[in-house]
Order: C-alpha cells, then structure tokens, then sequence
C-alpha cells in the first residue's frame, strides 16, 4: 500500500471487518446454547427463535464478504493484510455454517413429541455442547488476538468432542434396540449430536485460519480425528 | 479496469478462474456418483478412493480463493467483473462441501458390514442421487453459460428431492422398528440419504450464486422447502 493515507484507510476497514466478525461470532455461539437448551428443556418457542436468528447470520455473512472483496479492491494490500481480509471471509463463512446447523436443531425440537426424555442422554449431549461451545469461543478469541498457540490447542482438543459423540451414538443404539418406540426420538438427537460434533469441526477450520493468517501458509497436518462413522461395526449385531 | 491490457489480463484471469471450477465441478459429479455406487455394491475400496479424492478437491478451493483474491487486488474490478470474481469463490465453497459429503459417504461403505441388503431402500438412493446428480451438473452448466432460466429451474427443483429423502426417511424408519438388528445399518443410510440431499442444497446455493452474478443482488425468496425435521410427527409412535 503506497501512501500513509491508504494504510489508515485500510486498517480502518480491517477494525469494521473484525467487529463485524465478532458480532456474528456472538450470534452463533447465542445460538448453539439456545438451540441445545430447546432441544433439552423441549421448548418450541425458543426453538422458532433460533431458527429465526438464522436470517442474521446470513445477512451478517454476506456484509462481511462485500466489505472484505471492497477493501481487496480499493487498497491492494498485500501479504500479511490480505491474508487478514482473507480470514475474516473464512471465519464468517465457518460462522454461517454454524448457525444452519443450530438453526437445524431449533428446528427438530418441534418434533420431540413423545415424553421419553432419557436424563443421561441429555446431560451427554449438554456436556458436548459445552465442550463445544468452549472451542467456538476460544477460537474466536484467538482469531481476535492473533493467538496462534490458543488456536492449535483448539485443534487439538476437537477429538474429545469426537469422542464424547461416538459414546453419544452407541448409548441412542442401545436405546433404540431396546424399545422402537424410541427410535423416531433418538434419530433426532443423533442428528443433533452429529450436528455439535459439525460445529466442532468449523471451530478447527476456525483455527487453521487463524494459522494462514499467521504463518503465511495453508495447515498440512491433518487432525487426529476420532472415526465415528465405523461406530456401526464395533457393535453387536443384534 | 483503466486500460486494455488490464481488461485483458482480467479476462485470462477470469478464465483460468472458470476453467478451475469446472475442473472442480467435475470432480464433484464424480465423488457424488462414485460414492453411492460404493455404498449400493458395498465397494470398500472405491469408498476409500472416494476419501482420498477429498484432498484434490480441497487443494483446487484453495486454489481458486487464491487466485481470485490476486485477480481483485491486481485488476480492482467492478461491478460484473466483481462479482464473478467472487461467484467462482462462492461456487468453490459449495463443491467442496459437496466433496466433503460423498467423502462422509465414501467412509460409511466400511461400516456396513451385514447382509442386510434391502433393494428398494437401495433403488430409493439411487434414484434420489440421480435426481440430485442432474441438479448438480444442470447448476454447473446454468453458471458456466450465465443461463438464469436454467440455474432458477434447478433451485425450484429441490423440492421434488426433499420429498424424496423424506419418503426414504419413513420406510427406513419402518424397517428399524421391524427388526433392531436392521438399526445401525439403517442409521448409515440415513445420514447418506440426508448428505445427499444436503448436496441438493449446495446446488441450490450455487443457483443463487448465479442469480447474484447475473442480476447483482442476493437473492431474497425463500426457497419452498419440504420440512424434512418434522418427518417424525407424522408416524405413529409405535
């Protein structure tokens, strides 16, 4: 960036497009708590409410993407700058992701008809929210502070959540086995479930953003990742 | 674009950016086919080539963002030339989710491991991939010729897959209630038969995406969308 004029203007632009980042960021992590407290408290009406945050997310996505190609444009920047506009883009579009799959949730409690309501099952799935919702938020404020060591421990720690999550799997089978009448209610928590283990992955890709910001370079490594989709076969078959 | 040589250079940009994606676009097509054709004849091994193809489709986003990021800092274009620098971003992101769920699908063909076999259940894949498969190559096509007509018959389309997935989402739950052994195989499809219509929503992504290039706003219609989360409601509970 050639003058002193186009480097203010730049960084003026970098601060707007992190506070928006920020804002959506509060947005999506409101809406993983909300989505799994409707989903454990069975209320509908909070449920709508989430669904209803998802048209913000949105809009905030699409904001963030214009203002980010508009300064990409208007001041060149290069290196360590571009790759700053380029994150904010990145993160925003992990964010959207995030809030479709609490949106998805908001949506299934309408459909938790039944009054089976295993305590164990829930308190499961509120501790991987937890966890979850932990790893959203550090990786956020790592993103906001260019904490690099903050962001990888985030990396790391998304195989617990897998883990907890192939428990989580094994104990709905169990139940479905045990009673059919289960089985419509268990899908749907193991879809919500899969769904947390999801918001996990973006909080991963959140982190290795924050490492391309930093070091200049895409993440080769690839995450020790817990395989749950051969959950299946460690069970009996009957 | 001041001058001539820029608009030039813009042009080649452009091109390479649209022969990329469609590099992308074909790879896409073909894990979505590969993948469901390693589930129907239980084909672990073109499950695993289907992961590893996972790699070359995240390497070609990368890419793509890559050079289109440099194509907006070095040619600051407006207007239409904008945004079909960021359509080919967006487009990027929506094949590699797609790769991302055949990779998810191409993983389970290892876990299915009884001889549980049901041909309808199988014919019902089949035939929603293959719906969902021309949606994909008809949306490619929409964004590579600029034909708004067609990238809009394709995101009016959805719905017919949705319908599908639903029907699919019913007999699957009537043969877990028949026999719990049936469970965590049924389980499997499941989430196959909801990737797959997730791919159908991607398609639908980029038929806005195309929207957006062409008339240069987002678009704000909702898309009439069956509501698959509420599937469970509609049966009886025993």
């Amino acid at each position: 960036m050639a003058s002193e004029h186009t480097a203010k203007a730049f960084d003026s632009d970098l601060q707007e497009l992190t506070r928006l980042v920020a804002e959506m960021g509060g947005l999506a992590e409101r809406m993983i708590t909300e989505s799994v407290d409707a989903l454990v408290r069975r209320d509908v009406a909070l449920g709508k409410r989430v669904v209803a945050s998802d048209v913000e997310i949105d809009r905030l996505q699409h904001l963030i993407e214009e203002r980010a190609v508009l300064t990409i444009a208007r001041r060149q920047p290069m290196a360590i700058d571009l790759r700053e506009i380029v994150g904010a883009m990145r993160v925003a579009t992990d964010l959207e992701r995030i809030g479709d799959l609490a949106k998805n949730m908001g949506k299934r409690v309408a459909a938790l008809e039944n009054d089976f309501q295993p305590l164990k099952l829930m308190r499961g799935l509120e501790h991987m929210t937890d966890l979850v919702q932990t790893q959203v938020k550090s990786v956020l404020d790592a993103y906001a502070a260019h904490d690099l060591p903050a962001a990888m421990a985030v990396w790391k720690g998304d195989e617990e959540v897998d883990a907890i999550c192939t428990s989580l799997f094994r104990e709905l089978l169990t139940y479905m086995m045990e009673d059919p009448r289960n089985i419509s209610f268990c899908i749907h928590l193991m879809f919500c479930a899969k769904n947390i283990e999801r918001i996990g992955d973006h909080a991963t890709n959140i982190a290795e953003t924050v490492f391309y910001m930093i070091e200049g370079q895409q993440m080769l490594d690839k995450r020790p990742k817990g395989d749950m989709t051969t959950f299946a076969t460690t069970l009996p078959n009957s």
